[in-house]
């Protein structure tokens, strides 16, 4: 019998934005690694590559020619997996097991630069907050359209990722119903507020900064930490300090804050193992159905599947996928890692 | 505006197991694919590898030899995620936030064959049924220990799945808690349970039976079908007929009924590309908490993330992570791909 040491022994913990556990096996990470490993491109990606159909100028899959744009560009995706057609439909399907309804919905891609070969931690802040209001513009549009209720603003990164192209680019997803994810978010934060009057992150990232150790970066408006929940081996999430619901509530300074700290957090991630880091990103806020929200937080997840090098990642499968998320090192561990790593890109050259 | 079709219209499917949606984009099976391939070996594997860590007679990691075993062979897994030791815990640290708990558990791993080369498909009826008493002995083994209180059986196979070793085995890992996925399908099956005094799933699989399409394969005794709410491309689940709740109570025509189900269905699998199929499976049936569990009822998942060919996977990120499960061919169509496909290995020769 010894006493719990969170460091060292196996545990469970929960995570109240969605109720659910995770398993945390601080322990494992020293077992050998005879799987698979990852090819990583390591080749030097031109300025401008005339086969990519995100590339100023070029042609897509539709035919299209895409712009000469200078900042941004956005698109629909010729392959959507929503469609804006309204379809009629009668709930007399509506059975216990064979439950199913039509969902309208809009799909864009959002390209970050005209540079083929810029990520977010080689950009200008100038150009990320560029990105940003990019997203504000996208999530106003959308939201505006009558059937829109929700806004998911998306990032795959990383053909590890199921990204298929290297040109720096996100996706927004909108939709007539709340994904199940954000539901399930919806749900704890509304219940939170009922309860307290102020949002669960407001108290979370004050706690967070009273206990410091998984603080990765903080700057006056945001704060990037590793939950204390997390299930990715590096996983992240920025929040606002303020409890504001949206990114079109952002003051000026607020946008300029969220760049740099989008800056930051992508420029370790990358000197983490200096590679291109890949990851899913996206961001959590209100619902575009109309009612207030007063109990949404914007906050911004970062989920990359990395373990142990550029190369060999953490496998969410059979246990993860039948029983129950599970990590190999403890959030604490990765923040302190994450926090140590420079600010400066592994790849730029001394100035 | 036109009627809701729902073999080609976006849609969302709701899945009573774990009450939560999918999204079904039947058309999107049809754009290109120029992201990341898988590489899959196939190189010819040989009866015995002396350098494999699980043949019969060779040396383990932590210095120990296995035996020169015929059928199975089970062993503790050198990097369990969890640990056998009692620790103490005191239930101060409970907070909103930071609530972790030490879980106590054991991992096994389960050789399937002393035969490197073999995978289910391609074992014998008779050494697939050793298998099964393999599970049901340590089920029982497991379950009887006092602080087990769930004994999750799964298998990762294929690299892509993070296996490390292609030599034919599961895993075993018994906990004290139920898994978050296991304590969502048990809310589930219990509600039900109380209401209609059947478990949900024999009522689904007599539903699904008169369906028809969904069905891969029945006999006597197990169904396995495409669930109306799959998330993945091949998705599948083998069924009881019986309302059996768990491996241990099933008659001796019932292990070879499942036995069979097993070979036919990975057999399929393989033929679907003509490749070692690769797939997390599991088995979920009820907790060894002591307590009768009548809501439960015996059924095996199988999670393959191939979706074009053998070497083009779905990937379930983005969108998937942050909002919702997304499929981009219809079960439907998955199942009838599956039933039509042969019960006869496509490596085996003509007898
Ligand atoms: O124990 P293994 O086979 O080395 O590890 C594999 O299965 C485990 C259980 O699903 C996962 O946690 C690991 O990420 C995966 O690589
Ligand atoms: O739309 P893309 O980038 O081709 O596709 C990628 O992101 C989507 C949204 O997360 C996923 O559904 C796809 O599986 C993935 O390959």
């Amino acid at each position: 019998m010894k006493n719990f040491d969170i460091n060292e022994d196996p545990h469970r913990r929960f995570n109240p934005l969605i109720n659910e556990w995770v398993l945390v096996s601080p322990h494992r990470a020293k077992r050998p690694w005879q799987g698979q490993n990852e090819t990583i491109s390591t080749e030097e990606l031109p300025k401008y590559d005339p086969t990519c159909y995100l590339c100023p100028g070029n042609v897509r899959a539709n035919g299209m020619n895409n712009p000469q744009y200078e900042n941004s560009f956005v698109f629909e995706n010729d392959f959507a997996a929503m469609k804006q057609d309204e379809i009629i439909f009668e709930d007399d399907i509506k059975h216990t097991f064979f439950k199913a309804k039509p969902e309208q919905g809009i799909s864009r891609v959002v390209c970050f630069s005209p540079r083929h070969d810029l990520t977010l931690p080689e950009m200008e802040i100038a150009d990320i907050e560029n990105i940003i209001k990019t997203w504000q513009k996208e999530y106003t549009d959308l939201g505006n359209i009558k059937y829109i209720n929700h806004v998911q603003i998306f990032e795959n990164k990383g053909s590890v990722m199921g990204c298929s192209n290297p040109h720096p680019h996100g996706q927004i997803w909108a939709q007539s119903s709340l994904p199940t994810q954000v539901e399930k978010t919806q749900n704890s934060l509304k219940s939170y507020y009922d309860k307290n009057e102020r949002t669960l992150l407001e108290d979370y990232v004050k706690a967070e900064l009273k206990a410091g150790e998984r603080i990765v970066i903080e700057n006056d408006h945001f704060v990037a930490l590793v939950p204390f929940w997390a299930i990715w081996p590096y996983e992240t999430m920025i929040v606002s300090k303020r409890a504001v619901n949206k990114i079109t509530n952002f003051t000026a300074e607020e946008s300029t804050a969220f760049a740099k700290i989008l800056k930051q957090l992508t420029t370790k991630y990358d000197n983490l193992f200096n590679t291109s880091f890949p990851y899913s990103s996206g961001i959590h806020q209100s619902p575009t159905d109309g009612l207030l929200h007063p109990e949404w937080h914007f906050h911004m997840h970062f989920y990359p599947p990395l373990l142990r090098s550029a190369t060999v990642k953490k496998f969410m499968v059979g246990y993860e996928m039948l029983g129950e998320s599970q990590r190999d090192i403890t959030p604490e561990k990765s923040a302190e890692i994450l926090r140590q790593l420079s600010d400066v890109h592994y790849k730029s050259t001394v100035k």
